[in-house]
């Protein structure tokens, strides 16, 4: 198989051994020790700059990209994508105190989620947070309350929803008008809420945010929730004198999890939304707003590969054969929870046959603590050989949980042709730090 | 709704308000705040009764409860199951961490998994682990090079799958032939490893282990189950003159978390499968093993309970309400991953009429972040309502993650009219404790 068609960053040296960022997978297993998280720095950083440049090629100055830090969020994240000039969007009090030790200027952090309580919005004030992104009446509220207790005036966006189902699978389809996320339009709920947000001295009106889904590999949802929302902000514009001055168009661009998975040009998609969004605002006689996108996963997900030690090989006579790791849904849920595809490689054995159909599965005392499915690996393979699954940096790290009182793996960073950790390894002393006995 | 049918440490006091183990929750969630994982310690000592005394009744001094610690493992439990006459079932280096934290004498730990690494191994053997339930050959091989290495001769359980399906659903079935635990006696797998553990010399074979699934409520699975084993044994007498010492028959009693789930009478089902254990190993002609059985759901499920603040409730027109809490997927994974169904009260008007159809969801950025859809709420239910959700006791705690870099709730035991802290509230300090910049 070819792996550097899935991401140019997978490659096989000389030994046959799987290289990530140009480095050998094997040797970094034995340096690090499994389960591992390894993230290609330069990855990251050319993802970012994916959005930097096509977006200043459409906009200028007049646009912001913004990292979805949920995707993944540990502190030497913001740092990087901070020094590819992106802000940051944070969805609680804990990734904003990350992004703050960071030391991420805090006008440039969006603070997201469809339920701040009154603590992360008073911890968010204080810390002088440039945006919150507003979901629904109530919290618009507590903001202008808590903003008014502190003598200031907090810029908001508003979350709305504009009704489009991106036709992605349900779990990760956000922008549809039955949503826990933001108010929608088609019921006039949106109206209602920004022109209530108009009143409100402790709040000041920026604009609207809106996401449409995860794993959209087409243009056109883009465009059709923009062509919504553009129309949303005329309205606003001609009922209440009321010019948005900015726009986030939330995230979603897919990433390639398998060689089957459709492949898309973010930054065809980018300039075929922003000359529909340009031409419609013209047409409309609304000004352009400041531009925001919010990519999480198309930063980090192909930036990151997970490394595992193969425990036992079970070949159930009649049945099907099982390849258990030394990690497990605690390291990484996606396919416990959604049924997520990924590649798995034998990192030592990387050009070889892969005429082994097994499953993959973790070292959870748990039937679905199951990594994949059904994949093919060299026949042959054994304990001790070294496992990866490529594409991880996107939700592994993020979701992972200590089930089974298992320590977290460290995420070790790939960078110049050496590595550095920015997230440790837990040791079994941080599993039990809250105990009380 | 009567709660107190769900359980009986559940009801509801002159205020209305929900109590929880006879304490008020409203006051209990402004005392230690929300979101807040509480446990009753008087129920869990019940629930372990349960076991030791039909255990006694039925076998006298020949079996012993274990406890299965992945259902809520934290130092605090492992003292609470060991005063209360039960041994320990762990998975992982992090549970043998905690349990030796508690005290626990290693003798009595049983050491599980589907694949322990060789540092797992020489851990439990250095720390003089009892018995290792081994899963497998690879496994064996591993225990006995490094047993020998440090002069030790292993006690060691084989696991074996009988070949039963429970008839749950597939994510908790494990006694099936097609499972990633275990050896199969259909295949001959499991009688090939017993005759090998039989002539390694690190390895003191001391009996067997089977798990037939999770959420059981009928002990016809058991006696199902320990008839194959039974006549496993009966066999490796009498090809091997091997007699089995201890037979650990698994855990996997079900649980009400709904009004709608079946009542097992655990006792009576222990008493059936007892009688029929006896009477077989009578009819085959072999010595009765020391029994062993493993509850952990059935132990602490309906001892927990998970008490949340609401925040926004959106009313959807035309299609569906939300109510939206400070807790989430991070803090109760269940319905993400199977669609688990739980009982949510109101804790403030736990009387009132429950006539607002809703989904009750999480804090995280993400439209899969459901703890309960289309639930009954009273309607005028507002932002800084207390919600509590029964039977959380089990997996909740043990599977949280810090997605969305949420930290996780404290675990607040309930004793004799008082409470403590079992488990602290994660700080913010401790999200970003091993990110290095």
């Amino acid at each position: 198989m070819n792996y550097n068609s899935l991401c140019e960053n997978i490659s096989v040296n000389e030994q046959g051994h799987l290289t990530f960022a140009g480095q050998d997978v094997v040797i970094l297993a034995k340096e690090y020790s499994t389960p591992l998280y390894l993230m290609d720095e330069a990855r990251i950083r050319s993802n970012c700059r994916v959005y930097t440049n096509t977006l200043r090629e459409c906009f200028g100055e007049n646009a912001l990209p913004l990292y979805a830090s949920k995707a993944a969020s540990f502190a030497k994240m913001y740092s990087i994508v901070s020094e590819e000039g992106f802000g940051t969007d944070v969805v609680s009090s804990g990734e904003l105190y990350t992004a703050l030790l960071a030391g991420i200027d805090a006008k440039n952090i969006f603070f997201h989620s469809n339920n701040k309580t009154d603590a992360d919005i008073a911890y968010g004030i204080d810390k002088g947070v440039g945006h919150f992104v507003v979901d629904n009446v109530e919290e618009l509220d507590a903001i202008n309350e808590i903003a008014l207790s502190k003598g200031v005036r907090q810029g908001v966006l508003l979350r709305l929803t504009p009704g489009i189902d991106p036709h992605t699978y349900a779990a990760v389809a956000t922008g549809k008008v039955d949503s826990k996320f933001g108010s929608a339009i088609e019921t006039g709920q949106a109206k209602s809420i920004a022109a209530y947000a108009l009143t409100l001295k402790g709040i000041k009106l920026e604009g609207f945010h809106c996401h449409v889904g995860s794993q959209v590999f087409d243009a056109d949802v883009y465009m059709r929730s923009a062509e919504i929302m553009l129309s949303f902000f005329k309205q606003m514009k001609d009922e209440y004198g009321y010019e948005t001055e900015i726009f986030d168009m939330g995230g979603g661009f897919g990433v390639r999890y398998v060689q089957s998975d459709p492949y898309i040009d973010i930054a065809e998609s980018i300039r075929i939304t922003a000359n529909f969004v340009k031409a419609k605002a013209l047409e409309l006689g609304i000004k352009l707003p400041l531009i925001c996108m919010e990519p999480g996963r198309s930063i980090v997900a192909d930036a990151g590969m997970t490394v595992y030690t193969a425990g036992t090989v079970k070949k159930i006579t009649g049945y099907k054969n099982y390849v258990s790791i030394d990690g497990s849904m605690a390291d990484n849920p996606r396919y416990a929870l959604y049924g997520s595809k990924y590649t798995v490689i034998h990192a030592g054995r990387a050009l070889d046959e892969c005429n082994f159909e097994c499953s993959l599965v973790g070292r959870c005392c748990e039937s679905g603590d199951i990594i994949q499915e059904n994949i093919m690996l060299p026949d042959g393979i054994k304990r001790g050989d070294v496992i990866a699954v490529a594409t991880t940096g996107a939700y592994n790290y993020s979701m992972s949980s200590n089930y089974n009182r298992l320590t977290r793996p460290p995420v070790v960073m790939l960078s110049n042709g050496t590595s550095y950790v920015a997230v440790k390894r837990e040791s079994l002393e941080d599993i039990v730090r809250n105990d009380v006995l």
